[in-house]
């Protein structure tokens, strides 16, 4: 874009749940802009506006982005279309626009569609965040991968042959989007004889966060934020093994 | 532990390496705490204490946790406990212990082993940090995964013949530790028909940073801490398929 005055989109990682969990970067980067855009379903609330709520000054202008929770492709197109066409607009009479983002913008985040539409024309900077992965790990108490780990990062929604394609050498699993796939994951970690170790987590660091046993987990009460992880060799990483790796 | 006067030790992850991918979490509890750990080689620098370094006040009491650089297990093990002894004394005297971790501390990080010898008997708290594996996808500007891909991490000392077979059938993989590991790991790419469009990053998030297409980079010159992204699709998350997952 030849326009100097053109501002700049910014994709925020607004992390996990807890608004303190947002980096210092994405916070002061929210202080200085004057449009917000964050994604949300047709009714109700957005968890990205919710997130970073604490952290908005008064005054901004914000840019909803309204997704109807149906599985067509033409309306999705069509919506970030539409926001890619009015964040532009913005931008290219010099306001920056801040776009939130649950987690990090580019870990199975919908910010990559708005991305593609614009990174070729506009100036575009990703501000990574603490993905939910990880916070997971970090309100489980049990560390996510150690050493040599293969990590295998599964959405619920794969077929179950696949699930069990990918599970199959890898020493530790994370299965996102769980919801209403829950039983199918605990059958296939029953199978791998990885289901007594794993644990379930939904809402990480937010208020309403529950950590328990797989086992012990309603299975019919999930919501999509709910995560799995599970480790082939339980309790492993509690020895160093290579020191040279874990001196870096 | 029964003292009440205790204090807590929290293992902060600092982010990737730009000091303002630090979480809020993060830098209030470095304002507070008397005392850091962080682990380091046995000469030079500790990349988590330069990460850090900014938000660190004056007067801190530090515990360098210095491992050499060979690989044996018994050094590493004597070393662990006795930064666990000198945290523990800390703690038991009523200081607040910070342990800095780059990146995110459960994240194939160093500070599971002090976490191991200190959580039974101490107030530990984990506070997750931005992870390399998010920063070096936001500085390729390539989305890590998307809709239902399935993900693979891989450590680059992993054998040839589990690399090929973790690789079989996964949508996107991102291999950690590349270091001396480079040639094998672009090996086992080019034979999978992912190297062509595989980047290769070092330093992601520093004044040092470099990102290259994995064909262009310098294999002989490559860092411990540096990535290799690939993925089976090439740019064909431009496209929102599922927008009820996209919109949540």
């Amino acid at each position: 874009m030849s326009n100097t005055r053109a501002g700049t989109v910014y994709g925020i990682g607004v992390g996990p749940g807890d608004p303190d969990l947002i980096t210092l970067k994405a916070y002061r980067i929210l202080q200085k802009v004057p449009v917000v855009a964050w994604p949300a379903p047709l009714e109700g609330e957005s968890l990205a506006r919710r997130i970073a709520a604490p952290h908005l000054p008064d005054g901004l202008t914000e840019i909803p982005i309204r997704m109807p929770m149906v599985e067509a492709r033409f309306p999705a197109e069509q919506i970030y279309d539409e926001a890619a066409v009015e964040i532009s607009r913005h931008v290219q009479e010099g306001r920056d626009v801040a776009v939130l983002c649950e987690g990090d913008p580019f870990f199975y985040g919908s910010f990559m569609y708005l991305f593609a539409r614009l990174v070729d024309t506009h100036r575009v900077e990703v501000v990574p965040g603490v993905s939910s992965l990880m916070a997971s790990a970090a309100m489980t108490g049990a560390p996510l991968a150690s050493r040599n780990d293969s990590l295998a990062v599964l959405p619920g929604p794969l077929p179950e042959e696949d699930i069990v394609a990918r599970l199959k050498g890898t020493d530790a699993a994370v299965f996102i989007k769980v919801g209403r796939h829950f039983q199918k994951i605990r059958r296939v970690l029953e199978e791998a004889g990885m289901a007594d170790d794993a644990l379930y987590i939904q809402h990480a660091t937010m208020d309403q966060q529950q950590v328990l046993p797989l086992q012990e987990a309603d299975g019919d009460a999930v919501p999509y934020f709910s995560m799995i992880l599970a480790h082939r060799r339980g309790e492993a990483w509690r020895k160093p093994a290579d020191p040279a790796e874990a001196a870096q």
